[in-house]
């Protein structure tokens, strides 16, 4: 018998998530069945959309996310002893999973990073490189020369996507909420310039930065800035709505108020399309494709990771809290 | 020597459109050269943009818009005296036109109505046709069965943007703001509910009306309305912008707010297109295929117009203020 951790949400947020919001339930696991396999996480993911999805999702439930597993048992030849599995199990220590399972969720056999760090299979060469590389290029169908802007830019999505946009020879402008995300951005990054929107008047830090005008505009956070930025859009401009973090935090009932896109929309024949990135992964599976040409860009230099890690299963909730805050600066992980 | 009138725009409007804007000008128009032809106004439009557009242009300028001119001379054999065109020239009782205007403006041979009322050269088989046909069919790209809300729905464009969709097999769901425009698209037009904005709950009434979600949300308003109508929006739902007019008569350095629509656009993954209607007249001209279409389902009884006409040149402040005012039912024009 195994006996397992998991974080159960018991109640709908107000505001910020509480720690209360969560317990930790500790279960034993049955033995596992022909075709199931048992798993012992070695990285979790924290991420804003769970944050979003708790007013949709009856409670209590288990926490879900990403995590990277270790196969400990198994009576499924395709996830045999010693190989590793990204599931979409989230927030617990041990796990069966099953071809059923499988079906259903999005679970598949660790790729082979080739020597780069593993906790990337649950960020840049995992399901958030999958959101930046099909959320930007096939919705922004960026071409070179084109100017980019992104919010949310020291992020997890949002840093993949600046640098994916400069890769395709775009001229890359990225909204961050501290100086040293700034920096990060500009001098390691790459990206032509960032922006503190904490500190910075919008509006004219983007028409200095942008004076010939913004043509895609990738959105993690909604409300006033992007109305902001799409009201310097140029005609036919493209949005792709990965997130609006901005509003995670608020009642559903009562959401926040912003000026009114839709002139913007209008005048400048804008296009924006808002998408979770399981279109790419159901019913046809593209994310391989996309994680084959990240680990390329990674492994030539073209593109830098940075990974925020907290370490212990104890300390999830702390993660969780500290991504929503924005303490971290590329993707946060929790490493058990 | 012909003695012209013309409205000129003097001024950025504030608010609503005042008299006092607008400076009636008399001045004599020159013979006319080779190539060129004079037209004397028979029909005028008011419309939306003209409200809009102010922002945008400078001032002072000669209020543009179509209208309907009957040839008086002529020296192009392309337009003979009698022969009437369809032209940008606005607010003019006459005007003269040349085919190098004709390169930069969007002017036309008057279809053959076939005994329709001329008027709807300037409407229904006009730009307001085209902009209801292709706006609807080429951006929601609706499919027989689905569900279709459109604002503004007995204005000109919303008007027909319903009965289209009917023709198509949808459901449709009108908001108008009287019980008379109410009782007209219902009983007179065949939309399958239609409801008043300013005296009933939205967000209830329109769960009422579209129990399985919305499709297509043809959006001639903007503002809260259109998020409340985009909270019901189906998965993969697609918003085709035409207009924003609950915001026109705003500051343009002062616009609304509206509760954020983006969390709608991500969780529902939905498409949302701003447009205006020249990007189907050039460079290549496709308002002919409308024009074939619509006067076709009006000889057939499946589309029904209704022109609300208000008669002398001098009168056509009041019928734009009118109109903006949402005085009218059906497309608004002027009989010269």
């Amino acid at each position: 018998m195994v006996k397992a951790r998991k974080y159960v949400v018991k109640t709908h947020f107000v505001g910020i998530p509480k720690r209360d919001d969560f317990e930790l339930v500790e279960y034993e696991l049955p033995p596992i069945k022909d075709g199931e396999f048992l798993v012992k996480a070695e990285w979790i993911s924290v991420d804003p959309y769970m944050r979003a999805y708790n007013a949709f999702t009856p409670v209590p439930y288990d926490q879900f996310g990403f995590q990277i597993g270790l196969v400990q048992e198994s009576k499924n030849s395709k996830y045999p002893v010693g190989s590793r599995v990204v599931s979409h199990k989230g927030w617990c220590d041990y796990a069966i999973l099953s071809n059923s399972q499988e079906a259903t969720e999005i679970t598949y056999k660790m790729p082979d990073l080739k020597g780069l760090p593993m906790e990337l299979a649950i960020g840049t060469v995992g399901m958030t490189g999958a959101t930046a590389y099909f959320g930007f290029l096939e919705i922004c169908k960026p071409k070179a020369g084109e100017t980019v802007v992104v919010t949310g830019a020291a992020g997890a999505v949002g840093s993949i996507v600046g640098q994916i946009a400069k890769i395709k020879g775009c001229r890359v402008i990225g909204f961050a909420g501290s100086d040293a995300k700034v920096d990060w951005l500009e001098k390691e990054l790459g990206f032509d310039k960032a922006i503190n929107y904490k500190t910075e008047n919008i509006d004219e830090a983007l028409k200095a930065a942008a004076p010939k005008g913004v043509d895609c505009y990738f959105d993690n956070v909604g409300g006033g800035i992007s109305t902001t930025i799409m009201s310097q859009m140029n005609k036919f401009g493209r949005i792709s709505v990965c997130g609006s973090i901005s509003a995670y935090n608020d009642d559903p009932k009562s959401m926040p108020k912003a000026v009114v896109v839709q002139p913007s929309m209008v005048f400048k024949e804008l296009k924006m399309e808002g998408f979770l990135v399981s279109r790419w992964a159901k019913p046809e599976n593209r994310w391989p494709e996309a994680f084959a040409e990240i680990a390329k860009w990674i492994m030539t230099g073209q593109l830098k990771t940075k990974s925020h890690i907290t370490e212990g299963f104890d300390k999830i909730y702390d993660a969780f809290i500290g991504m929503l805050a924005g303490d971290n600066t590329g993707k946060a992980v929790v490493k058990i």
